[in-house]
């Protein structure tokens, strides 16, 4: 039935129709702040001196239709997995045993691990820790079984786009219900645009579920806002939280529609400070004068007020391309020695790496880190959670007599042909897909083989396809790729001496589809659009 | 004490404090919809061949002070001033007298005046009438007296900036208490930022008043659309309100803040229709079909399905350039014709003239218009009223035989300089000022006087100084000129055989204030910038 779906959706539009939709999605857009800076692509650096000018974000015109058993199982893990990477980034013996061998090869997370070595060598002054994740999910759709969830990855840092996300679905289900569910204006009539009746095939709501990213995600701000408690400064000062943000950021509405809602909701002032001048503009007192380590805030505005810092939350530093000032590193050095509660720690970004994950799949008998980490949840649970997990392989050979499973895959090209090659290394170079996959081993040197991960393809509906209207204005049709991401967070406490996480917060809400177009059959993902979307449920 | 307000504001802003607000402000605007598109000398349309481009609306930095007296009274005159114009729309016969001179020389009221009464011959079908007015007023302060309201305008059609005069008053009271009232970051200490004991010497409530022009201008769209009733079509169509707008609008996010708000909260659908395609997308069946001239809406981009239009909101087709079309007139009259409920009629957009104005201003023992279209009002209600006008004078010699005194202020250089000659004629020309208008009339045929208006110069501020954020994203900052706005709405029923209306509706609420940069001491009003703004009140 999903291929019938897929191959009958989005309905045909006319031109007049087409119009229509486009039109008011244009201004729907800007109205309500789903909006983005133009990157200089589309409006070149003259033509907009100020940078005042703002553009739709890159939208589908129509939500994309998902099972809505995978979507409920997605948001059934996710309080588990949230678990789970509090409980990884607790661990730091584990973490150290898997991250070892790639320390070697990439100075990013060679650099991560010496902060956090060196913090907890003058000794960590806060036991809190935030997460702010979003699970990552593909459908797999292979032909002989009914659709599934692969996850793809799990952001632990600037898991970004809960904000427009909200909006996203918001405006879809406006396009579908619009002056009337019965009879949309903006969308020609198609079954899942009506809330279905037990007389029909497909069971729809009719629109997309509704998004609780905004408040999901900024009501774990404010409890670890609360957790901080009262200032630690003498004499105190008031707090506030800091988003820390790239330098030249065209996503700020995202961003921005947290902390409105973080100051309208939980009046709680938060402050933008792009990472460049986080030395500048915040200061630790020195052991001497207050050993507990306040992050202070100091406005460049205003240097007579003061703030002291309850919450870092990182959308900038996640990415080895962000340490580009000299000082980009002492910076984040700056902020794991302070009492700040880091959404997130050194070593929960780290725990947010591809080869974490590639470990997680290891199965009884030989492993069961899920049991480990997670003894208090069901074997049917953890179960479910490894369902979502794509088998993946190690291409190391550091830690084994045999030749690894991943190496025999990998090599042969009948068994290529069903995986993809991922660099391990962060921000770092293409994956190369199916059968280039054993030349391209053969073209490098053995001992580099570890630097990747193999990971059996997902294979995503065929017939998907949608339409986006790009933030250039361009309408682009075509087949499509989604990815459906559940936001969650998670706030605990470590213990000295403990490697078991006390969980103080932990939830799940709202979603991310994101929709690229599909460039061709090798997997690749076009720039030509890559487009914020909903989910129109099906059963 | 006034002066010394005006002196000693705006606070002034290191160059980090304009900084961070003009950054606020830039991120603020587009985050909430307070946008425009821009112009094509903002960008080009090559560098914006979409039209997908928007900017922040002009505002102002700061909310700009005004005497909480005189905004009280403008207030409590509202609902009065309502009932008088809807009063005087419904009194045929004395437009007609008031319009016969100005008909001969200006084709544009000549062209509106040839509908009404065409449609007179054929019948009305709607005895109701939508007003969404704006009442606009200068502060009055002469060195001698207390500053006091004086009247500039009365809008009978497209009454704009409501949508986005509400986000003004947003932005500013958000400057001004982020993230406390306090210590607010975005402004440096004022006394009128902060909510002021009985100690202070101003008082003051630290922030903008909120503004309720969205949903009072909504409510009265929802009240006509209750009070047209069921669809008068056979079979019954779903019912809509039209938007009829300008084909290209660069103010659309105003617009979209109330048929947003009229479907979020009154679950009434509208739809928008540029000026150009009324005829294209709307008819009215035939007599012998359907009598009753329903206005029937077509969407383009659905011909199967109709609606029936019961309220046509005009925010197009005020002004002679927006009758550009072949057409133009054939639309208006189309509709002046149908069975929607107008906002506003013919004769309503008739009775907002300069001339209405002046002759309104006529007191006893000469006429009194006021007390005879306002016969329920106490004597201190109209006086209140009369208070606002500011004197001005016909220089029609028509109807008198002495030589008037408008002329004889008019040409006197002494007493001219303290006047401006306004045309009469809608959409035409510029003022004359001061000592200019001897010499300017004198260089006209004496036939042609009639066509102007003399009236007292208004005396604002002289020492009101504000910065704006221009759309562009230049910031410009000195001596500015205020124009208080306030919004109500009335909506009646007209009689057949009686000059009097039933009051249906009839509601004050919200504010704008615009804000000019003053150019030169002769009252002209500068191209370099004209912005939104929200009044911060003192006593």
């Amino acid at each position: 039935m999903a291929d019938k779906i897929y191959s009958e959706y989005p309905p045909p539009l006319s031109p007049e129709q087409e119009d229509y939709l486009v039109q008011t999605v244009k201004n729907w857009t800007i109205e309500h702040g789903l909006c983005v800076r133009p990157s200089t692509a589309i409006v070149s650096e003259e033509a907009n001196p100020k940078n005042v000018l703002a553009t739709n974000a890159p939208v589908t015109l129509f939500p994309s239709p998902f099972p809505k058993s995978c979507f409920e199982q997605a948001r059934s893990l996710q309080q588990v997995y949230n678990e789970l990477y509090a409980a990884i980034a607790s661990d730091e013996q584990w973490l150290e045993e898997i991250m070892k061998e790639l320390i070697e090869v990439d100075d990013f997370l060679a650099n991560l691990w010496k902060i956090h070595l060196s913090v907890k060598e003058e000794g960590y002054v806060q036991d809190l820790t935030l997460g702010m994740f979003r699970s990552d999910y593909m459908l797999h759709t292979p032909e002989d079984s009914p659709p599934s969830l692969k996850q793809v990855e799990f952001n632990t840092i600037s898991s970004s786009f809960g904000g427009l996300a909200c909006l996203v679905a918001e405006m879809h289900t406006h396009l579908a219900t619009f002056p009337s569910p019965e009879h949309p204006a903006a969308y020609p009539s198609h079954p899942l645009f009506s809330d279905s009746n037990d007389t029909s095939s497909i069971k729809s709501k009719g629109h997309p579920p509704h998004n609780a990213a905004v408040p999901t995600l900024t009501a774990s701000l404010a409890a670890a806002h609360a957790a901080y408690g009262p200032s630690r400064s003498q004499p105190q000062l008031p707090t506030c939280i800091l988003f820390l943000v790239q330098d030249t950021e065209r996503n700020v509405f995202d961003q921005l529609a947290l902390s409105t809602h973080l100051y309208d909701h939980h009046k709680i002032p938060s402050f933008r400070l792009p990472a460049s001048r986080m030395l500048a503009y915040t200061s630790i007192p020195s052991k001497e004068s207050n050993p507990s380590r306040p992050l202070i805030y100091t406005p460049p505005y205003s240097s007579s007020t003061q703030y002291e810092v309850t919450v870092v939350y990182f959308r900038a530093l996640y990415t080895p391309t962000d340490y580009d000032t000299p000082t980009s590193w002492a910076a984040r050095h700056h902020l794991e020695r302070s009492a700040a509660i880091k959404c997130p720690s050194v070593l929960l970004q780290l725990s947010g790496s591809k080869k974490v994950q590639q470990v997680l799949t290891a199965r009884p008998p030989d492993t069961d880190h899920l049991k480990a980490f997670l003894p208090h949840h069901s074997d049917e649970k953890l179960e479910s959670m490894r369902t979502t997990f794509a088998p993946q392989y190690s291409l190391s050979t550091t830690n084994t007599a045999d030749e690894p499973e991943g190496i025999r895959l990998a090599l042969d090209e009948k068994t290529a042909a069903n995986h993809v090659l991922k660099p391990q290394r962060e921000g770092g170079g293409n994956n190369i897909y199916r059968t280039n996959i054993p030349p391209f081993l053969s073209s490098i040197p053995k001992e580099q083989w570890k630097q990747y991960i193999l990971m059996e393809l997902i294979h995503p509906p065929t017939e998907a396809k949608n339409t986006a209207l790009r933030s250039d204005g361009q309408v682009a049709s075509g087949n499509v790729i989604s990815e459906l991401g559940i936001f969650g967070t998670c706030l605990w406490k470590n213990t000295s001496g403990s490697t078991k996480p006390e969980i103080l917060h932990n939830t799940e809400g709202g979603y991310l589809l994101r929709t690229k177009g599909k460039e061709s059959d090798e997997g690749g993902v076009a720039a030509g659009f890559s487009s914020l979307d909903s989910v129109i449920l099906y059963e």
